[in-house]
């Protein structure tokens, strides 16, 4: 197995976090919905508790105005393991770091765990692109959120460059994907 | 850059892909709720895309019967990137393959499709592992299932295997997880 | 019984209406999370289907603008009467008529049937109050989306007025409600 | 204005209902995606909020168990008038009566609060029947459920009967509706 995947499972994998691992966490509540057919909370909803981690983040922290600022965050890539099931009514603590911070891009690593479990019940990977809320072309981040940001950047556990290019890297997207 | 990721990128990267690549299409509406403040479809809902779109397929064609089968598929990892974005009332089309299919896990790979562009909209990977309902302990795939299963079957463009380690090598998982 | 409430009852009940009731029709696809723990569509997701029904309408028909226009739809007040369930992959016909058209705001009465049962799946109405998008204040609904709401225009069952006040006959609600 | 209606409307409109009408009140947190995209929370999510606060009563106080009891509640109907609106990340906090308990049903009414303000930005009404898990007919309310449901019982504003017909006059209803 090449260094760079083997270092990915390390980081991305069940075994290695924990609570602590994360520089911030926040409780969402599970809600009725939630629940599929089968009794636990749908795979989809997952992504739900990222964004609302993220974003709750982002706005009481970074000074981001999801309503009329300049400069929005959208989502270029996602991705999430599930290691144990949640079921209405639990609480989900969520769990967030940021694992790289670029001009206009910022890669999260979020961690949902159970109440009174030591491993997650799921780990998760969500990468923004800041873009000009007008044009949707990459933007620079800015300096109030960028130090938001940089308050949840851990220490990666190996050295290697992320699998997902950095868009900073290149001239960046063209049309600007989902919010 | 290892075999493996450039192989990975070359199938799950925004250049490769068209309808064609995939085995199965299905129309998906989208609905009011799904754009967010942002005036486009929240990333969230592309995971609800990806589960109506395989979902849909193993009920009609492999007799998956959600309710009372003693089968049922979770989903043990997804994946999604967004390289262009959807706005209500757009149709999405769905496009559905198989990669992998083992003992009791299957791993798809989906591209989700505006009207009249060629390049997908965003591309995913999604892994079901099928348990026993009661016990949630992997089973094995019921005949019909992995009949309907094997029609979506591409060849993968390159030999390497999947970077998501196959269960059926493994024990497998403890505890199941999302549904 | 006083007569105004028998007559909504009849309007409402589930009783009266079929779908030659209804002016337009729409065939809305369930998704597989719009299913519950007890395996039917939660009674949430029968609102989400009002609002892609109508709001579709408003779109394609009467050129609502939901992303730069002037003036938006804002909810004040839905309601639904279930009678049978939906479940996932069903595909629910919408089927929409409009029994009052105000000034500013306009109601709406829904019914969602099963493909091949006569009698709906449940019934439901929803008012809508334009407003500017800015000031969200009650705004004149514009010409062409007043015509398209005309075109749904059927005679009520009885002459009676609706029994939620019609907020064009007061000075009108002061912050406006959800969207 | 005949009695009944004038009675209801104090019931269930704005002027009414403050916190202290209500016998249970539960915070729940606004997520991202439930604004849309006119910036607030989407209408349909409020009754999300209604599912939540009643089932969590239902669950934590009465012991329903919503995975293997062989008596589940079905929603037959739901309303919700909305004064003012919400927007992530809100904490919504949702306030909970009972105004009638029959021998299978149930009719809540919900108001649901912001942060500071007196009036409710909604007021809804709820009506559950349960029934038997597996006939899906009206089935007697355990005493453990009945008995946590007249502990939200308050006194109406005025003696009037429901609008709604309550279902325990009657056969009641034949296939059962929305979960």
């Amino acid at each position: 197995m090449p260094r760079r995947s083997r270092s990915r499972l390390a980081r991305f994998g069940r075994v290695s976090a924990v609570r602590d691992d994360y520089a911030h966490r926040l409780a969402i509540a599970t809600r009725w919905g939630d629940n599929d057919v089968y009794g636990h909370v749908n795979n989809v909803e997952y992504y739900a508790f990222f964004d609302t981690l993220i974003n709750t983040w982002l706005i009481d922290q970074g000074g981001l105005d999801i309503h009329a600022g300049e400069v929005i965050g959208v989502c270029v890539e996602s991705r999430c393991r599930y290691h144990a099931s949640f079921s209405f009514p639990d609480v989900v603590e969520g769990a967030l770091r940021v694992v790289h911070v670029g001009r206009s891009s910022v890669r999260y690593e979020i961690g949902l765990f159970k109440d009174g479990v030591v491993a997650p019940a799921a780990t998760g990977e969500f990468v923004h692109v800041f873009v000009d809320r007008e044009t949707r072309r990459p933007a620079q981040i800015p300096p109030p959120l960028r130090a938001s940001l940089e308050r949840l950047l851990v220490a990666p556990v190996v050295a290697d460059p992320p699998l997902v290019p950095d868009e900073d890297a290149a001239d960046g997207p063209g049309e600007m994907p989902a919010d």
